[in-house]
């Protein structure tokens, strides 16, 4: 599926050549991307990245972590297991990156759900990621709209996220990638005066990848993915980066699908499929269409607006105290946890 | 393999039943598993749990553990490699666990022969783990069977840590699991009046399934789908989901070790059929056996009085000193210091 | 590819047959092998000492790491991901190590291009481990070679490295295996007089194993495996046992290029083909040569008098200042930093 339609916004028109290009480009320039993630896939994510044809380092300690992200070509932040020391070299990380002007991803695992990740997302959203990428749940907690006693819902789909992504890009100017059957990625809103209600680069991708929830770290290495998308193509938006390197991903995965036997041969699969797929064979199944504005944007935009002072909110609650805190759990697990019991791992 | 034996002691008489009871329940309400596990495992042990059908969460920081652990369908604490942010990780789930009623699972890896993990397992035994799963040298050396100048031995079978097992079981009132060629699962024994020399529920595996042995994680992943069994069936005995727990496991290990070609393969293939094995086709061939009360158990109920003091002592004479500490290292390694050689990755 | 030349300098002259027995000795005595390795390749290394048939333990916790190594077969310290809690065990270790007279080996990743391992690395170097594994760039800046601008440079080849490699074997009075396309591995120079300008034990080895550079870890394990070498041969030299263990690896590794579709299924592959390759298939393809003393070990013992000082100079450099830092990496970034790309994670 290929569905590229004329766009109303200024948007490329030609995916499948920028697909080839970037594509092209990780495999010639190797991005050399710092990434700073959960223990559980510390190294299905590094083994995704050499399988791209990108070169990982996982320098995730406090003294190494902000030089290096000076001087990596892309940098991805994921909040599976932070630890002490791994938030520490988070910060030092973002800061120095911010600092160089460099482009990075946030992955904000179980935001919403579990406290301290919540309170260190909100902190590092106020840093500005490139792009952020989670599943719906995680995009809408971030966003501070699973208040309202509902928690987070388990069974939201992407769109159901869009309006909250849209929310994040704006507070950003960057870039949010929702994972789910089909995946949404968005831009920020284009500025108009001096507002944020203006079109939004907006992009949608259609690949049957329904194994990836079944391997841990499946949806992570997306993120590492992202970045490296991102490190070679600085003249291209951070959603098309998003975009492509997700419609790449998942054209990997459902490839890896059809000759697997299961979950632990997908694994493997996905890891050979990524190295063997060649530009032009990523161009002629992108897997992606361009979503022209809709009554959707009318939504976010209206809900734009209070978008910073949810983020605040959410953080503040959860932070506030423990009896908070394990109220802000106990909804969670009143609707079934779901950012929670994926996003752990996944 | 599946001598289902009618049970003298009150035991379940269909087994075949309950195994495809218990996995269909997995594969319907996706347990939430809360990890605390080693860096070496977390990986494998989350594949498997997604294979298996559950849903996994390493949630191991402090100030998130604790109130994950009031909120997940299940909970896992290995100690293979326990940094100091998991001791205190570790410490707090299974308080707020407790706090809360649930079951949890404890795997005491290399405990006896390593200091800091012996004194850690010594204060959470005393909080009451519903199973401990582990190899016969591990379960000896936790019920403090491992004195005496002998350390602890490699090749015990899991046979000849069915004392210390029951001995365990007695004090905790939850089940012990002993891996090996064959696998022996116990629960506590029945109180007869004030005392606890009732009969034993008791489970033998026969699976064959010594590829395990080769493959990291093999026998720590085993710990997570006894949790998920024990989440899925709070009516079972704790010794009964053990059980069933096992024999699915080593099921889908056996029928991995036809189709490989190695290690490598064979990880990879165990992932596979643990998700593809139906209730039905492990009904067919639980590879368990129900094991009735027998001259073992006489042995294992007069040393029971002794357990308790038996495994405080353990904990001190490890932790005492540091010339204490290298006396016990010592004495493991003039015995192959088989718990130490296989525990601390599996 | 076997040619085994006639030494000149009282080298073993029969590698099959030292080859056949020390892989021998390997699968017989299931040598335990302590890892302190970073956490992206924990899991692999395991499962590499699994299937030579070693035991692995990652006992990386204060408290643990030096008893254990005091009885451990064999110690790998690799520098990947050095957290402090790591760090602490890391010298814990190798003090506790040496205290017994054991052989250990040093894995610098990434040394000179990040602060904190260059300072730890300098610290470790003078404890003498046993062999020092690493890329050409890693071993020629922990000898101090990097220095005067040029940062480390990805093109190396390990034969350019081959003069650093001598330094620092004799400073430590071990070998040093440095991986390339062609891999290289020099014992130190033999003493003559009070000076150390001999003749310099030194082996290559031929087997085409680039898909290792494609797998996180695949350089790190062979850290882990010369580790169980040196354990089986106590009275063979550091040289010999690190070129057999290259050998070997090597060898399954081009056998597993042959049999796989991509990096995925390559690296399963690789485990079950060390576990499959004979003694008697070793010795038939070694992969090596003995390389006789030539002008590269004239330059080699020129710059020798500089080694201690240069190392020293090394580390001065890096962790002298932040603005020290800073400049260094950016100089590593200049030159496209490759012992940072790569050495992080392989």
């Amino acid at each position: 599926m290929n569905d590229v339609e004329p766009s109303s916004t200024g948007l490329p028109s030609d995916l499948p050549a920028h697909a080839a290009r970037l594509l092209h480009a990780v495999r010639q320039e190797q991005p050399l991307i710092q990434c700073l993630t959960n223990s559980v896939v510390t190294n299905y994510t590094a083994n995704v990245l050499l399988a791209v044809g990108a070169s990982p380092a996982m320098t995730d300690i406090g003294g190494e972590a902000g030089p290096f992200a000076r001087i990596a070509s892309g940098l991805l932040v994921n909040l599976g297991t932070p630890t002490p020391e791994q938030r520490l070299a988070m910060r030092e990380a973002v800061a120095a990156r911010r600092s160089v002007g460099g482009r990075w991803v946030l992955d904000p695992v179980a935001v919403g759900a579990l406290p301290v990740r919540t309170a260190l997302a909100a902190d590092l959203l106020d840093v500005g990621p490139t792009v952020i990428r989670g599943n719906a749940s995680e995009i809408r907690a971030l966003a501070g709209q699973a208040g309202g006693g509902r928690g987070v819902d388990s069974t939201d789909s992407a769109a159901d996220a869009v309006p909250a992504a849209i929310d994040l890009a704006a507070r950003t100017g960057g870039a949010v990638a929702v994972s789910g059957a089909v995946d949404e990625v968005v831009g920020a809103p284009a500025r108009v005066g001096g507002d944020t209600g203006g079109a939004v680069e907006r992009y949608r991708n259609h690949h049957d990848a329904a194994l990836l929830t079944k391997v841990t770290g499946g949806g992570c290495a997306l993120g590492a993915v992202i970045a490296a998308f991102l490190a070679v193509g600085p003249d291209d938006s951070p959603a098309i980066c998003a975009a492509l390197a997700t419609g790449y991903y998942t054209l990997a995965a459902r490839q890896a699908t059809e000759v697997s036997t299961g979950p632990g041969s997908f694994a493997v699969a996905l890891l050979d499929r990524l190295a063997a797929i060649s530009p032009d064979e990523f161009a002629a199944d992108t897997g992606l269409s361009v979503v022209p504005a809709t009554a959707t944007d009318d939504d976010a935009n209206a809900s734009a607006a209070t978008a910073a002072t949810a983020v605040d909110t959410a953080a503040t609650a959860v932070a506030a105290s423990a009896a908070t805190v394990e109220t802000a759990v106990d909804t969670a697990a009143t609707t079934e946890s779901a950012a929670v019991r994926t996003g752990a791992t996944r």
